[in-house]
């Protein structure tokens, strides 16, 4: 049995669609931000990062997004959530899965957590002021040079689908201008069309 | 035959390093960033990015350090730089791969790149202010949880070596205090003793 330990509006809802796509038997236990619960003892000896998400599995714990997507690819090789037999493939996906990790939601994380990276209110304000340009330019690189259609990686849905809709989810909040992004627009469309989305946003809301 | 694009000092160099491990046939094809050739039209063709690393491989360009690493790992098998047959085990090193993209690197980038996300100068430095105490908390969360040693995964060498050598060469630069990271220090040391970390700095400096 796994354990999904999420919080609401964050990124952990890549990994919680990705299990409910590959049909996966898991548990799923809420950290309320609201109550600091990620930086409480019971969470820090599951996760010291004091973030969500982490997935309890048989043999441990696992944190960050990109590696959880695809350890459950990996778990479920007959959902096809990733070409994992072929390296190259393989690759491509992982990079675009890197990329909205160490780049996009990065640049998001500014508009909220700018105090991880300064101490200066004034700084901070400044990081929030540039959030619309930062993530509208990593999500225009996405619509002109990576998304292929229909899915992110073309023709098969991948576990690349849930994390760049997760990360989408937030672009009129970042004010980002969606004029620019049809192609972005349009995948958020269909991946809210989907039951395995539209299962794990209700379960995490309720 | 893969193409490598680095830059020196950058984390291409652990891309670097895995080629070296693995005995791979590769060229290196520096970009030089005091010419700003990142951002020429030639290289924007290999990676629209207007970063490094780029892989160019006979299926085509691959980038993001963390995905090229796998890559790497998975098309030299015999070199086991990942338990890639065992997805618990491939998700812990891709986990730690993960972190230090996502967060270690970017505490990193907010010393030189701070105009990523603010565009205030006096923000700029407020976040330069910052980045002893935001690498080191990094550092520090290696040190204690995940560093398991002698090898980040513990007896086996693998791909999250290189990584995490390639970020610890920068930790005098970010004025981080070596004192509180007596494992991370052995480790990189360790590292620069093997032949493979010797002939990809000697050949990047050359």
């Amino acid at each position: 049995m796994l354990i999904l330990y999420y919080a609401p509006h964050t990124c952990s809802l890549a990994s919680h669609i990705a299990l409910e796509e590959v049909c996966a038997e898991f548990e799923l236990r809420r950290i309320d931000f609201t109550k600091r619960e990620q930086q409480a003892s019971d969470y820090l000896a599951v996760n010291a990062k004091a973030r969500v998400p982490a997935l309890v599995t048989p043999r441990g714990v696992l944190t960050e997004t990109p590696a959880m997507l695809a350890y459950i690819a990996q778990t479920f090789p007959e959902s096809g959530l990733a070409p994992i037999q072929d390296p190259f493939a393989f690759a491509e996906v992982q990079a675009f899965n890197s990329y909205l990790c160490s780049t996009v939601h990065v640049a998001h994380a500014h508009r909220m957590r700018g105090y991880r990276w300064a101490d200066d209110p004034a700084a901070i304000t400044a990081m929030q002021k540039k959030v619309p340009q930062s993530v509208g330019d990593g999500f225009e690189l996405i619509e002109r040079h990576m998304l292929k259609g229909p899915w992110v990686m073309g023709a098969t849905f991948t576990m690349a689908d849930p994390y760049l809709f997760t990360l989408a989810q937030w672009l009129e909040a970042d004010g980002v201008n969606l004029a620019h992004l049809p192609h972005v627009t349009e995948h958020r469309e269909r991946m809210r069309a989907r039951p395995s989305v539209q299962k794990a946003i209700a379960d995490e809301l309720s």
